[in-house]
């Protein structure tokens, strides 16, 4: 039987008496998440200095299997970083540590010749942008979250964001990674090499993981050159695939110097002009859908613009777009993108809600707004679907806005929720797609994977987390049900 | 005891009799690899016709646990698909079967819109090259042997080329498998999602994997706008530090336009000077290292050349580099990389040698190359080593070069080769390098692969080994030792 004196007091010996909080006030805001779903129970947080007190913490914890949360800047918004008491086979319950890696937020190295910058897993995503673009660089990774998401839990979940029509999602930007096992060994593959055939690629299981192999300390990830011209546009479509057609056309222009396609529905679209103070769309009428397209090169002296206006009038001229406005300066491009930026401030005051982050192939993205609104629709004819989606990745956020006061209590809202998750689940499955694009599994879509991938995947995988953690120390309760 | 005879006509019956290959000159060509170094030993080369008769196949032989070995183009140069027959723990001599992909080879879908291609793993590469550009589209994979390998072992070796400056290898260009377990379980993910994040991502494990994990029978691939101007520059260099720095003059001005950056040491061009009929230098001395520098866009009216000229101009200026010579047309175009290509015909009729494929970090070529370069004289001073590397990779490729005869025997062979591997891992495990880029492990390279990542990840690869096959059928002794 574990002392849980004894036990915080070896955790002191090697991260300092400091780093071991337990005070109510110093965990409640690692407990809690940033959607305020899970309310986690933790021994402590432990807050180590270096990949080697995380080694340390994790021996000590393997010793006593005592289970492990890594914690980042806790955005997720599945739980994956919840800390979960759980009940052993007896029925006693076993609390877990929190490992909180805000310490560890150091850029060792970063280098605009290897195009490469070196980062613990602490490190927040803002910080490795500001740092490459001291360099006259960028690390191209942006999400809402970047002010304070950390990279440890970007690459844990392989974040997507905005940019991952030009450079990919995470697991694309990671040359190497640093990360401690189970056992407490650490490996450590930091040298940035762009090829490697040496082997089953472990570092790909452990981008995407959510912190249930072991423990991301430390990064060597892509930087590229800074771009130095960029011209945006809103384009009014009357079609998703009106809008892919526009996209397949500026790519054929442009090649990767397309930057964004973020598409808004015109519902949605409607919300945001409503509650956002001072937004306005530069077209008469309120299109089906605001197709915002970004251009950008790394030269200075480039025609992008002419050629972005000849593009789009030629599509104009083809009936593919029913509107066109090019950004005339900076100001008016970044009203274009606070337009896309806004949705999720617009809905925070709106009503109870339930967001969906589903990824379809590309030409089924219509076909997936009109399913699901019709089905949402007929299942809940007082709902409100709204679409916003990375048209490029096949990537259609979908919320669904319900009226103010529709859910006394939380198990009306958790029951309407699990109904829309089946709706929205057979859509994806009649479409090939994937539940979740971005988000993860957490702890809030462990039925929908099950159902998604089917029992010969789930067991492959729960195969390969036996194979890491035979213990089943690292985060256990996520991705999987049942454990 | 399984009986031969009844086994083969049971394979008849799922495949057809005509694709059973059993008689010698049937089998042959199979059974020896490109570089003559493997003869395999195979009750049969079964030829399926699609993926539910591969999953036949498979049932077939878990039953009684026949070893199976897929083979794609037979271009490998580590002996992946050698059909290689074991010893059991009782001493039997277990044979296997040899499962050509040959017949497999139909483009099932393509798609410019959503920028996506279909394939059956036994299409011949230059195929899915030519599929594209019927499409006005690219597939960047090229490598010297595009003419006959397939797509399923481009996949199953994380093929490199020289695209991936700019495309990335194999892994990057794959949205989706089909594959078969060895269970005979299809696993079909062929809607080529670009952001999914459904749990551990098993289809980076089976890329890479060289048959060891299961069957690769389709793939869904990226495909791109097709470059509409081209320009070709030779520099000569007097360092490959130099060179790097020049590359990254070219990728901040050109930003991923540069699709090139080849680079080769002057003993090697030396070769090829002398080897190739008609080749020629167009400069006026021999340089240190010669560079070849390729810039291309999906633009037909760009002013490339012009940018081109002012950055290698500029480079002259700083004396980075000594030379420069930009490509008047396409014909000199094509003669610089002949000069690229010629290498390995420049090789084959010079004498006994033994060639390398290690990569390290970009900042570490110089190094790598004065190490090897000086220890291999030291052991060797009868040899001649001889360099020519993808620059933007780190992925210098070396070869040793002896004097016609100097290997009476094969063991005499064996044992310098031996002896040089040790030299050249030694090299690389000081610059946290890789010991094979992008040829794979296979049977050649599997002592370096256990030296290189050490007991605990090779337990790892194995645990994870066993996860898929618990039986040891799919391709076994490949990958590992003593297996």
């Amino acid at each position: 039987m574990l002392d849980t004196t004894d036990f915080l007091t070896s955790l002191q010996t090697v991260v300092g008496e400091a780093h071991v909080l337990t005070a109510d006030d110093q965990v409640a805001g690692f407990l809690i998440d940033v959607r305020r779903r899970y309310e986690g129970d933790a021994l402590c947080i432990v807050e180590p200095g270096s990949t080697a007190e995380v080694s340390d913490v994790v021996r000590l914890c393997a010793r006593h299997r005592i289970p492990i949360t890594p914690i980042g800047g806790n955005t997720g918004l599945v739980g994956s970083a919840a800390v979960v008491a759980r009940k052993s086979e007896s029925g006693e319950i076993i609390k877990g540590i929190g490992l909180s890696m805000r310490r560890m937020n150091r850029i060792r190295e970063i280098s605009p010749l290897a195009e490469t910058i070196t980062v613990e897993a602490g490190c927040v995503l803002q910080s490795i942008q500001d740092a490459a673009e001291a360099e006259d660089m960028q690390f191209p990774l942006s999400l809402s979250a970047e002010g304070s998401c950390q990279i440890g839990g970007n690459i844990a979940t392989n974040a997507g964001g905005t940019a991952a029509l030009r450079f990919g999602v995470t697991r694309n930007l990671v040359l190497g990674l640093e990360v401690v096992l189970p056992s407490g060994e650490i490996i450590s593959r930091l040298s940035g090499l762009r090829k490697n055939n040496t082997g089953y690629d472990l570092k790909q299981l452990f981008i995407g993981s959510e912190g249930t192999l072991g423990i991301i300390t430390a990064a060597v990830l892509r930087i590229f050159p800074r771009p130095l011209s960029r011209e945006t546009a809103l384009v009014a479509v009357d079609s998703v695939d009106a809008g892919l057609k526009i996209l397949r056309r500026m790519k054929a222009a442009f090649g990767e110097r397309v930057t964004a396609a973020e598409i808004t529905e015109a519902d949605y679209m409607r919300l945001v002009l409503e509650q956002m103070q001072g937004t306005r769309l530069p077209f008469e009428a309120l299109p089906t859908w605001s197709l915002l397209l970004e251009v950008s090169d790394t030269r200075e002296d480039t025609d992008l613009a002419a050629l972005m206006q000849e593009t789009l009038v030629k599509a104009l001229e083809d009936e593919l777009a029913q509107d066109v406005v090019i950004a005339q300066n900076d100001r008016q491009a970044e009203e274009f993108w606070f337009l896309r930026h806004a949705v999720s401030d617009a809905i925070r005051h709106s009503g109870p809600n339930m967001s969906h982050d589903s990824s379809v192939p590309l030409m089924c993205q219509e076909d997936y707004v009109e399913m699901t609104r019709e089905r949402i629709l007929e299942a809940f004819p007082d709902s409100r679907p709204l679409y916003v989606g990375h048209l490029g990745d096949g990537n259609m956020h979908l919320v669904v806005l319900f009226a103010q006061g529709r859910f006394p209590h939380p198990d009306d809202y958790n029951k309407v929720s699990g109904e829309l998750d089946q709706i929205i689940d057979d859509v994806v499955s009649e479409l090939q797609g994937g539940v979740t694009a971005e988000h993860g599994i957490g702890l809030s879509y462990r039925a929908r994977l099950a159902r998604a991938v089917g029992p010969e995947e789930i067991a492959i995988m729960r195969g390969i987390k036996r194979v890491f953690d035979p213990d089943n120390i690292m985060n256990p309760g996520k991705l999987f049900l049942g454990d």
